[in-house]
């Protein structure tokens, strides 16, 4: 998943704009936030209510349970990528593509170095939890997978599957040292050499 | 931080046979086991209490409050990278060093799966607290790095920091990915492409 916690949240307060759902999209946007910044576990709704600018009385309304606002945030990430994807798809090359999703992931190694991965922090949380949204987060997490695998098999690998699988870990585990070490020049580093092994495999 | 908690908990395991402070090692290998298994902030004093069966009562004489416990679980943490580098050391190649570090990686796959690694879990949950305690874990991170880099500085690498951020990256990510998709083939795979990588950075 990509760091870019900030464009879910931009797409969930582009929502937010078209009236109706103000309310809802607004919390989703904060849940999103909060859980990046704090952790999951640690959230209660009162400090979403208090980030979304929303009374906690009227939180309830829009979602019963935490778990539901879970879901929600779980679904933005998922909205997220699926924007991403789209994005880079408009790019001619696999390769092209693949180099795109790098230089996202190093535009956000500030945010990385402070909250670590947006998703993937909070997949770790949820598939402790063992109660269902665990399967979830896996339904994002794949689906980034799939669409690296299909970069890598247009570039005619037959081993695509397990690059995608490379290149995914590659992110996340950068992320968890980033974050860990607070270091955002670890990031740019790796990512250039994300960005030669990409060129290696595309046989530039 | 490799996979085995198991390592770990067996290492407080041997020191609580030592007699005197029993109750306070059965205490620490708990916590260590239990914030792996459902996360250190849902767990509370109560629950290591139960998995040490030590009574509630005299926890609080041994761990004033659960950061103290916290700080002992990464410093078993680090006590296990210790002992197990030490064990790695008495290989006589730096190579066969990190592919016994990968294979045992590979060997804890089950448990990653399950609840992610023991370590990079811990790290990932005391770095969003920002308190002080994040320090303590990327000491640990930072220490694992340190024997991974002079491994590839022997195989005559000028690089070897940047590989040692690769392979431990690599393993912090296909933890993330092994747990959150729930499939250990997954590590045992990739674990296989990395003991190849080492192969080929060696020159086999």
């Amino acid at each position: 998943m990509t760091d870019s916690e900030s464009a879910a949240t931009a797409q969930a307060a582009r929502s937010s704009r078209s009236g109706r759902g103000g309310k809802r999209e607004r919390l989703v946007r904060a849940a999103v936030q909060v859980f990046h910044e704090q952790g999951m576990e640690k959230t209660t709704l009162g400090d979403i209510a208090r980030t979304a600018e929303v009374p906690l009385g009227n939180v309830y309304y829009y979602f019963k349970t935490k778990d539901l606002l879970v879901e929600a945030a779980v679904d933005a990430h998922c909205a997220h990528l699926d924007a991403l994807t789209a994005r880079l798809d408009a790019l001619p090359d696999p390769a092209a593509r693949l180099r795109e999703l790098v230089a996202g992931w190093v535009d956000q190694r500030a945010t990385a170095a402070r909250f670590g991965c947006p998703f993937g922090t909070l997949a770790t949380e949820l598939v402790k939890r063992d109660d269902g949204l665990d399967q979830v987060a896996a339904k994002v997490m794949r689906a980034q997978l799939d669409w690296v695998e299909s970069q890598f098999t247009q570039l005619g690998r037959a081993d695509a599957a397990a690059l995608a699988v490379e290149l995914v870990a590659a992110h996340q585990g950068l992320s968890v040292l980033t974050h860990t070490l607070r270091d955002p020049g670890l990031m740019a580093a790796q990512g250039e050499r994300l960005q030669a092994w990409i060129d290696g495999i595309a046989g530039r």
